[in-house]
């Protein structure tokens, strides 16, 4: 399977013209970023996360992204009922994992999550998927650097145990379900000292999903264009504290011929 | 009733000198801008959210912003405690109705807020401000599109029976009492595609409200002031990023001459 | 007791090639921009307060930073368990006292912490640092301006019986333990017009104390380090706005040079 710049462009108009809202639970360290990145692209952001609302948020919904970078109880249980809620309804989920591998409460979770309500898309970098899927690992963090390649079995079996597409983000990105594996090589080394680039990956995948139902197509659109602004950001950026604002006005300003000048995409 | 760009920048000059404690209550997406933007104009903010200490906190405070964007049960109690200690001291109060009529949960707060604590102060867009009284009104999340024709009567009705002043904002930005109405008409389409800039209009209006007594020339200067800096910083930037970068170095800059040339409000 | 650049340098060499996981169970507000500030400096930041994981976090941290910017109630027992862990490891513990003296809350959190788990290193302003130890000082706020000086007698009692280094934070930084006292001169104004740049100082002293054992040391690094590249990023910046994004670009890009020609450290 391949994706062209125009598929992607076509895709990025769709998320422009409908303003998708996309519902967002997710960490306290990211929020601002995300919610910005999803305005940036076009969509419509929202945050909620008691459980006395999530339901009714999910109902106004496009898309839900559940992003279990700094959970408490409460959360997780909100986490769960706007799962539920968003799969009757028939909207994509997106799972970000962050952290599973770094603490049995993280792991143990997204595996509940997993199980309980499997998502439309995961996205993680290399130790986050293997930690959903194989005791033996154990992250250093939320940013290990575990081989992408050693992970990308994991999300085979992951995709084919649950019928999802996973997204192992890295230096290459690696989209792979149960027949196909794309790997996207745009992005930039810099974006690893920016916090939160991982989440807004995930908070786009939301954006995209919510336009093109296909969920491989949608996690491969969205993946390509968080690497082609974040390396036209990273081009003009003096260090990570303006990559983040170049990263938000590229985004912004995506062209199509951006789109096609830079995108690396094999499979 | 008319407000001059001499007027506005005697309060900021007022907020600079006297740098008055602003306690905020508000949602986690946007704390970080709102307490730059609040440290940009010259205020001293502080975020406290725990039932124990917010009463002792609106005792060093000189205005209070209650915000729901996140909204869940302990911080509820917490925004009635503060707001019912702020309306004893004699502080003004500033309400930020952030997705009321997103979902149920939001408009039952916020009208519990008005009808147990009523504001000095409302700010909120027009589907927000609509929600708060006619049950009719549905929005589609917090960045609604609703028209601000529409919102005004039910913000003129709210501010009758509630003896607060409404500002209806959006690309004009309506100040309604029960006997004025002021439109600022300065701002910039671009701000709409950065997260929180509604709240912090919102928290402005806590630091003109902490130095200037009537709650309608407050709630106007805060407005204006927010066009001014947005419009200023929207014709140099990039992108949204940059745009709120620039914002708050505008705010910070902001002299008596920017306001001048830029004003522009009808009654 | 001297510090010097070379050394400085010394220990961000060690930070950015051993990448140190910091642990930080910190305040709503900075969050994000604490977490860039270790990633840019070349740590490893991992943000977790759920009770059920902060265990298992500081089991894979080289430091704990505590920062009680927004409490509560379930916060507040984390950040107990978690030091506990800290010290029965023998990791560097980190406390940020934020508001200190502006509310009861804080002040009798902020002392049961250091006496039930003596952290190894305290950062505050002068009238935080006065609240942990006097009775009559009490606060306007978070960002006090009591007086530096009246505030290093606390500071060395404070040190003396909870055997940690104390920093008083302010134009001048005094860091001191039983017996020495160290003054850097770095540093701007306009940093105090950036909210969490104290927060991000004491988080960089987390990243510095998991390289460097010496604790005073490891203070006096990172205060030299806050203080000059935040006055490098002021010369360039045109507000608050852009003072932020630059000051994560210098201190990802700090160079020995540019230490060795500004600091200014006096004992």
């Amino acid at each position: 399977m391949k994706i062209t710049a125009a598929e992607i462009y076509k895709s990025i108009e769709m998320i422009r013209s409908q303003s998708p809202v996309v519902h967002n639970i997710t960490n306290y360290v990211v929020m601002n970023n995300t919610a910005n990145a999803l305005l940036a692209i076009g969509a419509s952001p929202v945050m909620a996360h008691a459980e006395e609302e999530v339901e009714e948020m999910v109902n106004i919904a496009s898309a839900l992204v559940i992003n279990i970078g700094t959970l408490s109880e409460r959360w997780i249980n909100s986490m769960f009922k706007a799962a539920r809620r968003a799969r009757e309804k028939g909207i994509p989920v997106i799972l970000d994992p962050v952290g599973a591998g770094a603490t049995g409460y993280r792991t143990k979770t997204a595996r509940e999550l997993i199980d309980s309500e499997p998502p439309s898309i995961i996205r993680g970098n290399a130790s986050e998927v293997m930690a959903l899927y194989d005791d033996r690992s154990k992250t250093k963090g939320v940013d290990s650097a575990a081989s992408s390649d050693a992970a990308i079995d994991t999300a085979r079996r992951l995709s084919e145990t649950k019928k999802c597409v996973v997204c192992v983000s890295g230096p290459t990105d690696y989209i792979v379900d149960k027949e196909n594996t794309l790997k996207i090589k745009n992005g930039h080394a810099l974006m690893s000292r920016v916090t939160g680039l991982g989440c807004t990956a995930s908070a786009l995948c939301g954006a995209f999903a919510a336009v093109e139902k296909r969920s491989f197509v949608a996690t491969a659109e969205a993946m390509a264009v968080m690497g082609v602004a974040g390396e036209i950001a990273a081009g003009v950026a003096a260090g990570p504290g303006s990559l983040q604002m170049h990263f938000l006005d590229y985004l912004y300003r995506l062209s199509e011929d951006d789109i096609n000048r830079r995108l690396k995409v094999e499979d």
